[in-house]
Protein backbone atom coordinates (compact mmCIF):
# COMPACT_ATOMS: atom_id res chain seq x y z
CA UNK A 1 0.00 0.00 0.00
CA UNK A 2 1.00 3.57 -1.03
CA UNK A 3 -0.08 6.66 -0.04
CA UNK A 4 -0.24 9.52 -2.69
CA UNK A 5 -0.50 12.97 -2.81
CA UNK A 6 -2.57 14.75 -5.37
CA UNK A 7 -3.26 18.19 -6.61
CA UNK A 8 -6.48 18.73 -8.61
CA UNK A 9 -7.65 21.70 -10.65
CA UNK A 10 -11.34 21.76 -10.49
CA UNK A 11 -14.43 23.87 -12.25
CA UNK A 12 -17.10 23.71 -9.28
CA UNK A 13 -19.92 25.28 -12.05
CA UNK A 14 -23.11 23.41 -11.57
CA UNK A 15 -21.72 20.77 -8.47
CA UNK A 16 -22.24 20.11 -5.02
CA UNK A 17 -19.28 20.78 -3.80
CA UNK A 18 -16.56 19.13 -2.92
CA UNK A 19 -17.91 16.56 -0.16
CA UNK A 20 -19.81 13.56 -1.63
CA UNK A 21 -23.06 14.06 -0.17
CA UNK A 22 -26.31 11.88 -1.37
CA UNK A 23 -28.16 12.63 -4.38
CA UNK A 24 -26.18 15.37 -5.78
CA UNK A 25 -22.79 15.38 -7.80
CA UNK A 26 -19.85 16.08 -6.06
CA UNK A 27 -16.36 16.79 -6.95
CA UNK A 28 -15.07 13.73 -4.32
CA UNK A 29 -17.27 11.64 -6.02
CA UNK A 30 -16.47 12.14 -9.31
CA UNK A 31 -12.15 11.94 -8.05
CA UNK A 32 -12.71 8.45 -6.51
CA UNK A 33 -14.99 6.94 -9.44
CA UNK A 34 -12.03 7.32 -11.41
CA UNK A 35 -9.52 6.39 -9.16
CA UNK A 36 -12.21 3.11 -8.85
CA UNK A 37 -11.86 2.82 -12.25
CA UNK A 38 -8.32 2.58 -12.72
CA UNK A 39 -7.46 0.54 -9.55
CA UNK A 40 -10.97 -1.06 -9.21
CA UNK A 41 -10.33 -0.14 -5.66
CA UNK A 42 -13.13 1.75 -3.38
CA UNK A 43 -10.95 4.58 -1.94
CA UNK A 44 -11.30 7.48 0.29
CA UNK A 45 -9.93 11.10 -1.22
CA UNK A 46 -8.74 12.92 1.93
CA UNK A 47 -9.06 16.79 1.19
CA UNK A 48 -7.16 19.40 2.52
CA UNK A 49 -10.93 21.37 3.07
CA UNK A 50 -13.74 21.11 1.82
CA UNK A 51 -15.38 23.56 -1.12
CA UNK A 52 -18.86 24.90 -1.48
CA UNK A 53 -20.80 24.25 -4.64
CA UNK A 54 -19.41 26.56 -7.21
CA UNK A 55 -16.06 27.03 -6.23
CA UNK A 56 -13.19 26.46 -7.98
CA UNK A 57 -9.71 25.10 -7.57
CA UNK A 58 -6.59 25.48 -9.24
CA UNK A 59 -4.33 23.41 -6.37
CA UNK A 60 -6.87 21.64 -3.75
CA UNK A 61 -4.47 18.85 -2.47
CA UNK A 62 -5.85 14.89 -1.45
CA UNK A 63 -4.36 12.03 -0.16
CA UNK A 64 -5.41 8.42 -0.70
CA UNK A 65 -4.00 4.90 -0.27
CA UNK A 66 -3.57 2.58 -2.98
CA UNK A 67 -3.05 -1.03 -2.73
CA UNK A 68 -1.82 -1.36 -6.16
CA UNK A 69 1.45 -0.59 -7.17
CA UNK A 70 1.74 2.63 -9.64
CA UNK A 71 4.49 4.77 -10.45
CA UNK A 72 3.24 8.39 -9.96
CA UNK A 73 3.43 9.92 -13.07
CA UNK A 74 1.13 7.01 -14.68
CA UNK A 75 -1.35 6.95 -12.00
CA UNK A 76 -1.74 10.87 -13.10
CA UNK A 77 -1.93 9.79 -16.46
CA UNK A 78 -4.31 6.53 -15.90
CA UNK A 79 -6.84 9.00 -13.69
CA UNK A 80 -7.16 11.72 -16.17
CA UNK A 81 -7.78 9.35 -18.89
CA UNK A 82 -10.92 8.11 -16.70
CA UNK A 83 -11.79 12.22 -16.00
CA UNK A 84 -11.77 12.58 -19.37
CA UNK A 85 -14.01 15.18 -20.28
CA UNK A 86 -15.46 15.64 -16.29
CA UNK A 87 -14.77 19.15 -14.72
CA UNK A 88 -11.32 18.21 -12.83
CA UNK A 89 -8.58 16.57 -13.33
CA UNK A 90 -4.94 15.93 -11.62
CA UNK A 91 -2.19 18.03 -12.18
CA UNK A 92 0.36 16.47 -9.92
CA UNK A 93 0.94 13.44 -8.11
CA UNK A 94 3.54 12.21 -5.55
CA UNK A 95 4.01 9.13 -3.41
CA UNK A 96 4.16 10.39 0.16
CA UNK A 97 4.78 9.28 3.67
CA UNK A 98 1.78 7.11 4.80
CA UNK A 99 1.99 9.58 8.27
CA UNK A 100 1.04 12.72 5.45
CA UNK A 101 -2.37 14.09 5.97
CA UNK A 102 -4.13 16.61 4.11
CA UNK A 103 -5.93 18.14 6.31
CA UNK A 104 -4.53 17.94 9.29
CA UNK A 105 -0.50 18.72 8.02
CA UNK A 106 -2.01 21.67 6.33
CA UNK A 107 -0.34 24.66 7.19
CA UNK A 108 -1.18 27.25 5.17
CA UNK A 109 -4.13 27.70 2.69
CA UNK A 110 -4.21 30.36 -0.21
CA UNK A 111 -7.85 31.36 -1.76
CA UNK A 112 -8.23 33.78 -4.04
CA UNK A 113 -11.57 35.86 -5.11
CA UNK A 114 -12.41 37.49 -8.38
CA UNK A 115 -14.13 40.66 -9.20
CA UNK A 116 -15.08 41.66 -12.62
CA UNK A 117 -16.06 45.40 -11.65
CA UNK A 118 -17.89 47.06 -14.62
CA UNK A 119 -21.13 47.77 -16.00
CA UNK A 120 -21.17 44.98 -19.17
CA UNK A 121 -22.26 41.39 -18.24
CA UNK A 122 -19.16 38.74 -17.93
CA UNK A 123 -18.66 36.45 -21.15
CA UNK A 124 -15.08 35.03 -21.04
CA UNK A 125 -15.14 34.78 -17.21
CA UNK A 126 -19.10 33.55 -16.48
CA UNK A 127 -19.04 31.24 -13.73
CA UNK A 128 -15.34 32.61 -12.78
CA UNK A 129 -16.01 36.19 -11.44
CA UNK A 130 -18.20 38.07 -9.14
CA UNK A 131 -19.79 40.83 -11.55
CA UNK A 132 -19.84 44.03 -9.64
CA UNK A 133 -21.55 46.68 -11.81
CA UNK A 134 -20.95 49.65 -9.54
CA UNK A 135 -17.57 51.47 -9.29
CA UNK A 136 -15.37 49.93 -6.44
CA UNK A 137 -12.55 52.35 -4.60
CA UNK A 138 -9.83 49.64 -3.99
CA UNK A 139 -8.19 52.08 -1.63
CA UNK A 140 -11.28 52.36 0.90
CA UNK A 141 -11.21 48.07 0.65
CA UNK A 142 -7.84 47.85 1.04
CA UNK A 143 -8.15 49.68 4.35
CA UNK A 144 -10.84 47.55 5.20
CA UNK A 145 -9.03 44.44 5.04
CA UNK A 146 -6.21 45.60 7.19
CA UNK A 147 -8.68 45.50 10.22
CA UNK A 148 -8.88 41.39 9.33
CA UNK A 149 -5.25 40.71 9.27
CA UNK A 150 -3.82 38.95 12.44
CA UNK A 151 -5.59 36.69 15.17
CA UNK A 152 -8.97 37.54 15.54
CA UNK A 153 -12.16 35.76 16.76
CA UNK A 154 -14.08 35.62 13.09
CA UNK A 155 -17.64 34.77 14.38
CA UNK A 156 -19.26 37.70 12.02
CA UNK A 157 -18.08 35.98 9.48
CA UNK A 158 -18.74 32.25 9.84
CA UNK A 159 -21.45 30.42 8.24
CA UNK A 160 -24.60 29.17 10.28
CA UNK A 161 -23.89 25.50 9.17
CA UNK A 162 -19.71 26.00 10.47
CA UNK A 163 -18.93 22.78 12.53
CA UNK A 164 -15.79 24.68 13.96
CA UNK A 165 -14.87 24.37 17.54
CA UNK A 166 -13.45 27.68 17.33
CA UNK A 167 -13.97 30.89 15.29
CA UNK A 168 -10.51 32.23 16.38
CA UNK A 169 -8.47 32.21 12.96
CA UNK A 170 -5.16 34.51 11.81
CA UNK A 171 -5.24 35.62 8.40
CA UNK A 172 -1.51 36.15 7.27
CA UNK A 173 -2.44 38.50 4.51
CA UNK A 174 -5.27 40.02 2.41
CA UNK A 175 -3.97 41.49 -0.67
CA UNK A 176 -6.58 43.51 -2.85
CA UNK A 177 -4.99 43.76 -6.39
CA UNK A 178 -6.35 45.71 -9.40
CA UNK A 179 -5.74 45.00 -13.20
CA UNK A 180 -7.94 47.61 -14.92
CA UNK A 181 -11.91 45.83 -14.53
CA UNK A 182 -10.33 43.03 -12.90
CA UNK A 183 -9.75 42.64 -8.77
CA UNK A 184 -8.35 39.95 -7.27
CA UNK A 185 -8.91 39.60 -3.32
CA UNK A 186 -5.78 37.09 -2.14
CA UNK A 187 -6.41 35.36 1.35
CA UNK A 188 -4.06 33.23 3.37
CA UNK A 189 -4.85 31.49 6.36
CA UNK A 190 -3.31 28.08 8.46
CA UNK A 191 -7.22 27.46 8.22
CA UNK A 192 -10.75 29.26 7.15
CA UNK A 193 -13.83 29.17 8.71
CA UNK A 194 -17.44 28.20 6.97
CA UNK A 195 -17.84 30.72 3.79
CA UNK A 196 -15.11 33.15 5.64
CA UNK A 197 -13.76 34.39 2.42
CA UNK A 198 -16.92 35.01 0.83
CA UNK A 199 -18.29 36.69 3.67
CA UNK A 200 -14.91 38.81 4.30
CA UNK A 201 -15.86 39.60 0.48
CA UNK A 202 -18.99 40.53 0.74
CA UNK A 203 -18.24 43.07 3.37
CA UNK A 204 -15.40 44.66 1.18
CA UNK A 205 -17.72 44.71 -1.27
CA UNK A 206 -19.61 47.01 0.85
CA UNK A 207 -16.89 49.44 2.28
CA UNK A 208 -15.90 49.46 -1.84
CA UNK A 209 -19.10 51.31 -2.94
CA UNK A 210 -19.19 53.14 0.41
CA UNK A 211 -21.98 51.85 1.36
CA UNK A 212 -19.94 51.13 4.76
CA UNK A 213 -17.07 52.84 6.01
CA UNK A 214 -13.40 51.19 6.31
CA UNK A 215 -13.74 51.33 10.47
CA UNK A 216 -16.76 49.58 10.31
CA UNK A 217 -15.06 46.31 9.64
CA UNK A 218 -13.94 46.75 12.82
CA UNK A 219 -16.99 46.96 14.35
CA UNK A 220 -18.33 43.75 12.40
CA UNK A 221 -15.40 42.24 14.46
CA UNK A 222 -16.25 42.93 17.59
CA UNK A 223 -19.77 41.92 16.84
CA UNK A 224 -19.26 38.66 16.82
CA UNK A 225 -22.16 38.72 14.72
CA UNK A 226 -22.62 36.88 11.60
CA UNK A 227 -25.59 39.32 10.83
CA UNK A 228 -23.39 42.10 10.99
CA UNK A 229 -21.31 41.69 8.13
CA UNK A 230 -21.90 41.83 4.50
CA UNK A 231 -23.78 39.27 2.59
CA UNK A 232 -21.92 35.96 1.24
CA UNK A 233 -20.28 36.65 -2.14
CA UNK A 234 -21.09 34.58 -5.27
CA UNK A 235 -19.10 31.31 -4.96
CA UNK A 236 -18.20 31.28 -8.72
CA UNK A 237 -15.88 33.74 -8.08
CA UNK A 238 -13.57 32.06 -5.60
CA UNK A 239 -10.64 30.02 -6.25
CA UNK A 240 -9.17 27.70 -3.70
CA UNK A 241 -5.21 28.30 -4.97
CA UNK A 242 -2.87 26.07 -3.14
CA UNK A 243 -2.10 24.48 -0.35
CA UNK A 244 1.51 24.34 1.71
CA UNK A 245 2.62 21.25 4.04
CA UNK B 1 -29.41 58.47 -37.76
CA UNK B 2 -26.35 58.16 -35.70
CA UNK B 3 -23.22 55.88 -36.14
CA UNK B 4 -21.88 53.86 -33.49
CA UNK B 5 -18.94 52.18 -32.11
CA UNK B 6 -19.52 49.37 -30.35
CA UNK B 7 -16.68 47.37 -28.38
CA UNK B 8 -17.70 43.40 -27.86
CA UNK B 9 -16.23 41.02 -25.80
CA UNK B 10 -17.61 37.37 -27.09
CA UNK B 11 -17.02 33.55 -26.68
CA UNK B 12 -16.62 31.87 -29.90
CA UNK B 13 -16.77 28.09 -28.67
CA UNK B 14 -19.34 25.85 -30.70
CA UNK B 15 -19.83 29.24 -33.20
CA UNK B 16 -18.93 29.43 -36.50
CA UNK B 17 -16.90 32.82 -35.71
CA UNK B 18 -17.81 36.62 -36.52
CA UNK B 19 -19.41 36.69 -39.86
CA UNK B 20 -22.73 35.24 -41.14
CA UNK B 21 -22.59 32.51 -42.73
CA UNK B 22 -25.74 30.23 -44.40
CA UNK B 23 -27.37 28.02 -41.84
CA UNK B 24 -24.60 28.31 -38.96
CA UNK B 25 -25.10 30.33 -36.20
CA UNK B 26 -22.29 33.27 -36.08
CA UNK B 27 -21.26 36.21 -33.97
CA UNK B 28 -22.93 38.92 -36.00
CA UNK B 29 -26.05 37.30 -36.26
CA UNK B 30 -26.48 36.88 -32.63
CA UNK B 31 -25.43 40.59 -32.09
CA UNK B 32 -27.31 41.77 -35.20
CA UNK B 33 -30.53 40.01 -33.92
CA UNK B 34 -30.19 42.01 -30.35
CA UNK B 35 -30.19 45.13 -31.93
CA UNK B 36 -33.38 43.94 -34.08
CA UNK B 37 -34.47 43.24 -30.64
CA UNK B 38 -33.82 46.56 -29.43
CA UNK B 39 -34.55 48.90 -32.07
CA UNK B 40 -36.49 47.29 -34.55
CA UNK B 41 -34.18 47.95 -37.10
CA UNK B 42 -32.52 45.79 -40.00
CA UNK B 43 -28.71 46.44 -39.35
CA UNK B 44 -25.17 45.13 -40.77
CA UNK B 45 -22.81 45.40 -38.15
CA UNK B 46 -19.26 46.43 -39.86
CA UNK B 47 -16.48 44.70 -37.51
CA UNK B 48 -13.22 45.66 -37.48
CA UNK B 49 -12.31 42.07 -38.47
CA UNK B 50 -13.72 38.70 -38.93
CA UNK B 51 -12.81 36.25 -36.26
CA UNK B 52 -12.74 32.14 -36.99
CA UNK B 53 -14.67 29.40 -35.64
CA UNK B 54 -13.97 29.04 -31.70
CA UNK B 55 -11.54 32.35 -31.56
CA UNK B 56 -12.70 34.65 -28.47
CA UNK B 57 -12.91 38.81 -28.46
CA UNK B 58 -12.36 40.74 -25.34
CA UNK B 59 -12.18 44.13 -27.73
CA UNK B 60 -13.61 43.17 -31.01
CA UNK B 61 -14.94 46.73 -32.60
CA UNK B 62 -18.04 47.35 -34.35
CA UNK B 63 -19.95 50.34 -36.21
CA UNK B 64 -23.47 50.06 -37.25
CA UNK B 65 -26.42 52.65 -38.01
CA UNK B 66 -29.28 53.35 -36.42
CA UNK B 67 -32.07 55.55 -37.17
CA UNK B 68 -33.84 55.96 -33.75
CA UNK B 69 -31.97 58.14 -31.07
CA UNK B 70 -30.76 56.19 -28.59
CA UNK B 71 -28.27 57.46 -25.83
CA UNK B 72 -24.95 55.37 -26.20
CA UNK B 73 -25.27 54.32 -22.31
CA UNK B 74 -28.94 53.27 -22.78
CA UNK B 75 -28.06 51.53 -25.65
CA UNK B 76 -25.92 49.20 -24.35
CA UNK B 77 -27.88 48.16 -21.70
CA UNK B 78 -30.52 47.64 -24.21
CA UNK B 79 -28.55 45.33 -26.27
CA UNK B 80 -26.64 43.45 -23.53
CA UNK B 81 -30.74 42.71 -22.10
CA UNK B 82 -31.22 41.17 -25.02
CA UNK B 83 -27.89 39.36 -25.26
CA UNK B 84 -28.86 37.81 -21.85
CA UNK B 85 -27.34 34.24 -21.45
CA UNK B 86 -25.62 34.91 -25.09
CA UNK B 87 -21.85 34.37 -25.80
CA UNK B 88 -21.79 37.96 -26.37
CA UNK B 89 -21.80 41.30 -24.88
CA UNK B 90 -21.37 44.70 -25.35
CA UNK B 91 -18.46 46.38 -22.88
CA UNK B 92 -18.30 50.11 -24.40
CA UNK B 93 -20.30 52.63 -27.41
CA UNK B 94 -19.88 55.70 -28.32
CA UNK B 95 -21.78 57.83 -30.89
CA UNK B 96 -18.88 58.54 -33.83
CA UNK B 97 -18.63 60.77 -36.82
CA UNK B 98 -20.74 58.80 -39.68
CA UNK B 99 -17.33 58.69 -41.35
CA UNK B 100 -15.72 56.40 -38.95
CA UNK B 101 -15.13 52.66 -40.28
CA UNK B 102 -14.81 50.05 -38.01
CA UNK B 103 -12.48 48.25 -40.65
CA UNK B 104 -11.03 50.53 -42.71
CA UNK B 105 -9.87 52.79 -40.09
CA UNK B 106 -8.19 50.52 -37.30
CA UNK B 107 -5.06 51.39 -37.46
CA UNK B 108 -3.87 48.49 -34.87
CA UNK B 109 -5.06 45.23 -34.06
CA UNK B 110 -3.70 43.39 -30.76
CA UNK B 111 -3.92 39.32 -30.68
CA UNK B 112 -3.09 37.54 -27.76
CA UNK B 113 -3.02 33.58 -28.39
CA UNK B 114 -3.09 31.25 -24.74
CA UNK B 115 -0.63 28.12 -23.89
CA UNK B 116 -1.14 26.21 -21.24
CA UNK B 117 2.14 24.00 -21.17
CA UNK B 118 1.51 20.91 -18.93
CA UNK B 119 0.96 17.67 -19.27
CA UNK B 120 -2.11 17.22 -17.04
CA UNK B 121 -5.25 18.03 -19.11
CA UNK B 122 -7.05 21.62 -19.11
CA UNK B 123 -9.92 22.56 -16.69
CA UNK B 124 -10.63 26.09 -15.80
CA UNK B 125 -9.13 27.22 -18.98
CA UNK B 126 -11.04 24.95 -20.84
CA UNK B 127 -11.67 25.86 -24.62
CA UNK B 128 -9.30 28.91 -23.67
CA UNK B 129 -5.90 28.05 -24.53
CA UNK B 130 -3.89 25.49 -26.60
CA UNK B 131 -2.70 22.62 -23.87
CA UNK B 132 0.79 21.73 -25.23
CA UNK B 133 2.14 18.87 -22.92
CA UNK B 134 5.64 18.75 -24.34
CA UNK B 135 8.06 21.35 -22.66
CA UNK B 136 8.69 24.69 -24.61
CA UNK B 137 11.68 26.11 -24.52
CA UNK B 138 10.92 29.92 -24.79
CA UNK B 139 14.34 31.47 -25.32
CA UNK B 140 13.63 29.24 -28.58
CA UNK B 141 10.72 30.71 -29.31
CA UNK B 142 11.76 33.97 -28.85
CA UNK B 143 14.77 33.66 -31.25
CA UNK B 144 12.55 32.25 -33.70
CA UNK B 145 9.67 34.88 -33.49
CA UNK B 146 12.11 37.88 -33.90
CA UNK B 147 12.43 37.07 -37.97
CA UNK B 148 8.84 37.65 -37.88
CA UNK B 149 9.50 41.10 -36.75
CA UNK B 150 8.21 43.91 -39.36
CA UNK B 151 7.57 43.67 -43.27
CA UNK B 152 7.48 40.15 -44.82
CA UNK B 153 5.92 38.55 -47.48
CA UNK B 154 3.83 35.80 -44.96
CA UNK B 155 2.89 34.27 -47.70
CA UNK B 156 3.72 30.66 -45.99
CA UNK B 157 1.58 31.88 -42.72
CA UNK B 158 -1.62 32.49 -45.23
CA UNK B 159 -4.46 29.95 -45.10
CA UNK B 160 -5.34 28.73 -49.00
CA UNK B 161 -8.52 30.25 -48.37
CA UNK B 162 -7.24 34.27 -47.15
CA UNK B 163 -8.50 36.55 -49.80
CA UNK B 164 -6.23 39.55 -49.13
CA UNK B 165 -4.70 40.95 -52.40
CA UNK B 166 -1.22 40.85 -51.18
CA UNK B 167 0.73 39.14 -48.46
CA UNK B 168 2.99 41.54 -47.26
CA UNK B 169 1.89 42.50 -43.64
CA UNK B 170 3.76 44.55 -41.17
CA UNK B 171 4.31 42.80 -37.25
CA UNK B 172 5.34 45.53 -35.25
CA UNK B 173 5.30 43.53 -31.82
CA UNK B 174 5.22 39.79 -31.06
CA UNK B 175 6.06 39.47 -27.75
CA UNK B 176 5.90 35.84 -25.51
CA UNK B 177 5.23 35.68 -22.27
CA UNK B 178 5.74 32.92 -19.94
CA UNK B 179 4.13 32.85 -16.20
CA UNK B 180 4.26 28.92 -14.69
CA UNK B 181 2.29 26.83 -17.11
CA UNK B 182 0.49 29.57 -18.68
CA UNK B 183 2.13 30.90 -22.13
CA UNK B 184 0.68 33.99 -24.20
CA UNK B 185 1.73 35.02 -27.75
CA UNK B 186 1.00 38.87 -27.95
CA UNK B 187 1.17 39.82 -31.33
CA UNK B 188 0.23 43.52 -33.04
CA UNK B 189 -0.14 44.48 -36.42
CA UNK B 190 -2.13 46.84 -38.75
CA UNK B 191 -3.79 44.23 -40.21
CA UNK B 192 -3.19 40.08 -40.46
CA UNK B 193 -3.88 37.42 -43.37
CA UNK B 194 -6.35 34.61 -42.78
CA UNK B 195 -5.21 32.18 -39.88
CA UNK B 196 -1.82 34.14 -39.73
CA UNK B 197 -1.53 34.07 -35.74
CA UNK B 198 -2.34 30.62 -35.42
CA UNK B 199 -0.29 29.60 -38.00
CA UNK B 200 2.64 31.84 -36.36
CA UNK B 201 1.93 30.50 -33.27
CA UNK B 202 2.12 26.67 -34.50
CA UNK B 203 5.25 27.43 -36.36
CA UNK B 204 6.76 28.75 -32.59
CA UNK B 205 5.41 25.61 -31.30
CA UNK B 206 7.63 23.49 -33.55
CA UNK B 207 10.58 25.97 -32.27
CA UNK B 208 9.43 25.81 -28.37
CA UNK B 209 9.33 21.17 -28.79
CA UNK B 210 12.75 21.70 -30.61
CA UNK B 211 12.01 19.80 -33.67
CA UNK B 212 13.01 22.89 -35.28
CA UNK B 213 16.02 25.47 -35.40
CA UNK B 214 14.47 29.23 -34.75
CA UNK B 215 16.67 29.68 -38.06
CA UNK B 216 14.01 28.16 -39.57
CA UNK B 217 11.35 30.32 -39.10
CA UNK B 218 13.33 32.64 -41.49
CA UNK B 219 13.67 29.99 -44.27
CA UNK B 220 9.67 29.29 -44.12
CA UNK B 221 9.50 33.08 -44.85
CA UNK B 222 11.78 32.98 -47.42
CA UNK B 223 9.57 30.10 -49.27
CA UNK B 224 6.63 31.23 -49.10
CA UNK B 225 4.56 28.41 -49.23
CA UNK B 226 2.18 27.56 -46.56
CA UNK B 227 3.21 24.07 -46.23
CA UNK B 228 6.47 24.63 -45.18
CA UNK B 229 4.91 26.52 -41.82
CA UNK B 230 3.87 24.69 -38.71
CA UNK B 231 0.17 23.24 -38.38
CA UNK B 232 -2.82 25.50 -37.67
CA UNK B 233 -2.48 25.98 -33.95
CA UNK B 234 -6.26 25.35 -32.22
CA UNK B 235 -8.99 28.32 -32.55
CA UNK B 236 -9.61 28.12 -28.94
CA UNK B 237 -6.83 29.65 -27.46
CA UNK B 238 -6.77 32.97 -29.87
CA UNK B 239 -8.15 36.20 -28.39
CA UNK B 240 -8.82 39.28 -30.51
CA UNK B 241 -7.91 41.75 -27.60
CA UNK B 242 -8.44 45.46 -29.21
CA UNK B 243 -7.89 47.62 -31.92
CA UNK B 244 -6.59 51.01 -32.22
CA UNK B 245 -8.22 53.77 -33.98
Amino acid sequence: MARYKLTLEYDGTGLAGWQKQKDVLSLQKIFEDAILDLTQEKVEAIASGRTDAGVHAYGQVVHVDITKQFEPYNMMLGINFYLHNKPIAVVDISIVDDTFHARFDAKKRYYRYQIINRKAPIVLQKNRAWNIHHELDIKLMRKGAEYLLGNHDFASFRAAACQAKNSIRTIDKIEIIKNGEVIFIDVEAKSFLHHMVRNIVGTLKMVGTKEWQPEKVQEILEAKNRIKAGSTAPACGLFFMKVKY
